[in-house]
Formats: structure tokens, sequence, C-alpha cells
């Protein structure tokens, strides 16, 4: 079957971006693939969290993919820090590309457009996420269309690696941008995300998440006014999580006017929203407050991301000229 | 007992610059202080060796370090891509260092210099070699004179962690720069070094050794006129290898001149080096001729190395706010 892989970074609360954005769309290809889903730990590190809330966080994550519906028995949920042998290919991609292409790295442009000083292994980051990606011999990477940068670096290295020491060293990696979702808008209109304050939060409080829905910016047109729907925010989202005719309705009412205002739609989208994450939030605490089962399911995945990720390494050391790895048994 | 910690690059031949420059010093130590050895493979894929040659350089540094005497149940050889949780820990130690401090990394200079294209795993060595030195809780690192910037940054970065999480997070090490060695001189005077092309080979046939001292770039005092053993490179290299009254010997004749030229020192060096490599040169022959036996020693060293490392690792994990890892036994 061919692979799929996918991490998320274990920092703050998970909203409906990350969700409608990049969750629900990798756990529709988990249907068809077998897929690699990794809460990005060290990933995490580079933003010097604390280490109780890195610990907390990385838990979080695993049970928001738990709760959206991940079937732990079909596909493999794992902490991208249990799988060492990331690392090590990480070093081996790294001495095959040149230093400054690093400086093209997402992460990096980032860290100094907030005028954050650079670490190091924010540099080094496109290498170990193009590891992630490598060690698992996915064929394709569900991603953002703003994530595609990284896809492609690891298919630069990939195809290196390969011309250096043999066409199958490393399986190629795609993209896979899902363009019928693209952007996933948050209450001020740009990419919801968490360093624009925009975000509508997953699983928080009902009021609080209808507190962020109510806050979506809209423009000033009265309730009897015709409304655009494609220049609606509210509308937006709201065709991300409603039925065919729900949508449908909110369409003809917006452009209707006449008794039909923003906010009409904003309690709309509202009742939706509650609809659909009132059964995963309530699976959600309920993984969180047994963290020895979250961390049973996480080891068990370890083990078999290890073992994936054990045969590229061993593969690929052979071919470089390192010595064949006494792993011992793996977990 | 304190720790000491040592690697050597598998690139070309070992020569006389390695062995009286690093390791009889090295083996020195490894007498007090329980030593870590390890041949940096995974460096050398910065160069881009042909696999095999790697693969064969490796097992010749083993080999050279057993035949000049180091004690396999004593000290601990190992490959250094034996230990994955060494590339853990340089990741670590990357969160916490500005990544312009990588710049200034002697390998990225040589590159530079050499006007080769600097490869982004050799811009990132300094963390590697920072974490080949912490993860085994070294206390010294016995090193050349110009490589004291290696362990200097080391103790940044140990010093660094254990600021963010705790004092004891991470060994601080030391360099101990053997001021009475300092530095071997080559055939053209400078610094032995494979790069300046002017290398005494070590374990080479007895002809080509002695052709290569022949070869020692000289004034043209004539073989009667006095001359002065400090600015002789003969007689600098005679010194490291003969005893003290054979020493005295050389220099009382290079001073008197008279029947005593260039040509005299470097027989009388011929010989010194000869009695002294030809024992360990049958020995390391012999170990090459068993490459079994060679592994064997270099994967229990691995076993040791990895348990040393998976405590620092283990230590740091915690620290840091990542998951307790499942190791499964080591090796």
């Amino acid at each position: 079957m061919a692979r799929a892989v996918t991490g998320i970074q274990p920092s703050g609360q998970v909203h409906v971006g990350n969700w409608l954005g990049m969750i629900r769309p990798a756990l529709t290809i988990a249907q068809d693939w077998e897929s690699y889903f990794f809460v990005a730990d060290w990933h995490a590190l580079t933003s010097h969290p604390e280490p109780d809330v890195l610990r907390r966080a990385t838990r979080e994550i695993a049970a928001t993919w738990l709760a959206l519906g991940l079937d732990a028995d079909r596909s493999t949920l794992f902490r991208q820090s249990d799988v060492p042998e990331v690392q090590e290919l990480a070093w081996i991609l790294g001495t095959v590309i040149p230093a400054g292409l690093l400086e093209r790295g997402h992460a990096v442009k980032a860290a100094r457009d907030g005028g954050r000083e650079v670490n190091a292994s924010t540099w080094w980051y496109p290498t170990l996420m193009a590891a992630d990606i490598l060690a698992y011999g996915a064929d394709v990477v569900p991603v953002g269309a703003d994530q595609k940068q990284h896809v492609e670096m690891a298919r630069d290295m990939a195809i290196k690696i390969n011309v250096r020491f043999g066409d199958d060293a490393l399986v190629v990696p795609e993209p896979r941008v899902r363009a019928e979702v693209g952007v996933v808008p948050g209450t001020d209109g740009r990419k919801m995300s968490k360093s624009y304050g925009n975000v509508v939060p997953l699983f928080d409080t009902p009021k609080r998440t209808r507190k962020a829905i109510m806050g979506i910016v809209t423009d000033s047109l009265g309730v009897d006014e015709p409304k655009d729907p494609d220049r609606c925010t509210v509308f937006q989202l709201y065709k991300l999580l409603a039925t065919d005719d729900e949508v449908a309705e909110m369409d003809a009412d917006l452009r209707r006017g006449r008794g039909y205002g923003y906010g009409h739609a904003k309690e709309a989208l509202a009742l939706v929203m509650e609809r659909t994450v009132a059964m995963p939030r309530e699976c959600y605490t309920e993984w969180l407050a047994s963290p020895a089962r979250l961390d049973e399911i996480l080891d068990a995945g370890a083990r078999r991301a290890r073992v994936a990720a054990a045969a590229t390494l061993d593969r690929l050391r052979e071919r470089v000229g390192l010595h064949a790895l006494r792993r011992g048994s793996l977990g």
C-alpha cells in the first residue's frame, strides 16, 4: 500500500484551521493509504516551550487526532522524537545539499520577519523535516498550499541522494495540496493561524468557540442589503462544515439580504460548528483523562514507525558506506 | 573515574602527525581516564567518500588505535555512527545557539578557503561535534592547539543548556592541549596535514616511509656547517621519537656540523621511525586481516558508548519536555 506522512507541531491550542486545512484531509487520505502521523515535539523545541507545556501539548495533539477519528490500528500515530533514525537521516541528507539552501526555509524567514534570533536548529530544520518524510518512505505528503515548499525540498534531497547512491535509495514523495480546501480563513479573513491571533479554537468551551465566531470581521452591509457570499468569511467557514443544502440556503439568504444579516450567518455557523465538534470534543476530553492509554498508543505507534525508519536507514547506511547498525530490539 | 573523549576522521592514510599529535597523547590519558575513542564516520560523509573507501578507512582507523596500544577492555572504541543518540543531542544543542555561531566553525572556513561548496552538514557540524563530546559526559577532550575551538564551542553549548535546564544537565568539558607536543611538523615544516600534502605515513611500507622522510625540506647549509636544531624539521620529528640520549646526540651533531649533514639526520630519523613503528605495523596488518574480530570490538564498544549516551539523553529529554524514550535493549 502507498504511504502518506503528516506532522503537526505541539504548540498552542489546535484550531479550526488545523483541523479543516490539514487534519481532516489527512484522515480522508488515511482511509486509502498507509499513514504516519507524528507529533513534532523535536520541532517544538526550537521555540523553547516550558517542558511541562510541551509534554501536555504533545498529548493534546495526539488526543486531537484520535478524537477526530484517527484509527490507531490502521494508521501509525507517534511522537517525532521517538524515532532517533530520523535525526541520522537528516544528517545524511544535509551532506548532499548546499548550506545556502537552508536559508530559504520558511522557519528561518518567519523567525527573521518576527525579529527573533534564528537558532541553529531552526536553520537546520528543513533537513529534519525532509527526514520526517523520507524515513517512512512516504509517496505523498498532504499539505496546505503554503507548505508545499517543505515537500519540494524533501523531493530535491531524495533525488540528490538517489543520483548519488542509486535510484531506489529513497522514495521521492509528492506533495498533495487539497485544492478544494485551500486556505481556511481566520476571523480577520486572513489564513487562520495562531501567529495572526485570528483563530477559532477547536476543542475549547462552546462559549469561547461561539465568541470567536461572533468576532469574525465582516463588511458593514446592513441586515437588509444583499451580500456577496464569496467575500464573506463566515460563509467560507460555513461551506467547510455545513451540508450542501445548508450551504445553498445561506448562499441564497446572504444574496437576498432582506432580514438576513451577518449576525444570522454567524449564529448558523456557531450552530453547525457545535453540532460537528460536540462529539469529538467529548472524546478529546476522555483521551486527555487517560494519559497512560494515550502513551500506550503512541508507544505502539513509535515501534511501528521505527521499523519503517530503520528499514530506510539500514538501506541508506549500506549505500553511503556506514557499517550495518546493530539496533537491538526496536522500542 | 573522570572521562575523556577523542574522535578521528576516517579519511585517507593515518600519518605521523595524527599519531604523535593526537593518538599517542590520548592513549597516555587513557591510562588514567575512562576513555571513549570514536571513528568519525558520520563526519567523513561530509566529504563524500566512496562507500567502500569509507568502510575500509573506518576499519583502518580502528586497527590503528588498537595497533598503537589501545586496550579495548579498558577503553571504549567505537564508530561514531553506531550511537544514534548523538544526533538527537546535536539537535537539542542546536536549539540553544544562534545559527550565526556555526559560521565560525573550522570546517566551514576550510571548505570556503578551499573554494569548495559548503554543504549543510558541514555547516551544522559543530553541533554534532559538541554532541560527540557531551553525550559521553566527558570531563576532558585531548586536542591539538588548533582544535581547541571545537571544545570551546561544546563548552558554550553545555553551559547554555545547563543555564536553561539545570546545572547538571550536561557535563561541561575542558580542552586538554598537550603543550609538550605542540604542532607536529610535516615534510615542508608546516603542520603535518593531509591537506598540505606534507605527511609522513604511519603504517605504509618502510620504503615509502623512508622516502617521505628523505623528502623533508631543509635549508641549504652544507654538511660541514653548524646547524640550528630548533629550525630543523628533521630534528623536531626526531625529538618526538628518539630517546633523550639520541636527541642530545643529534642536537650536538647538528650544532657541530663538520661531517654531519641533514642527510645523516634523516637517516637517523628513518631508523628510529622504523624501530618505533615496526611492531605496531605488524599488529595493524593483523587486525586488518581479521575484520570480523575488529567489528566485534567496535560493536562491543558501541554498546558501552550507547549506554553512556542514552543516560545523558534520557536525563536531557526529561528536562526539555520530551517523553521518556523506550530504547529497547541497546545494540
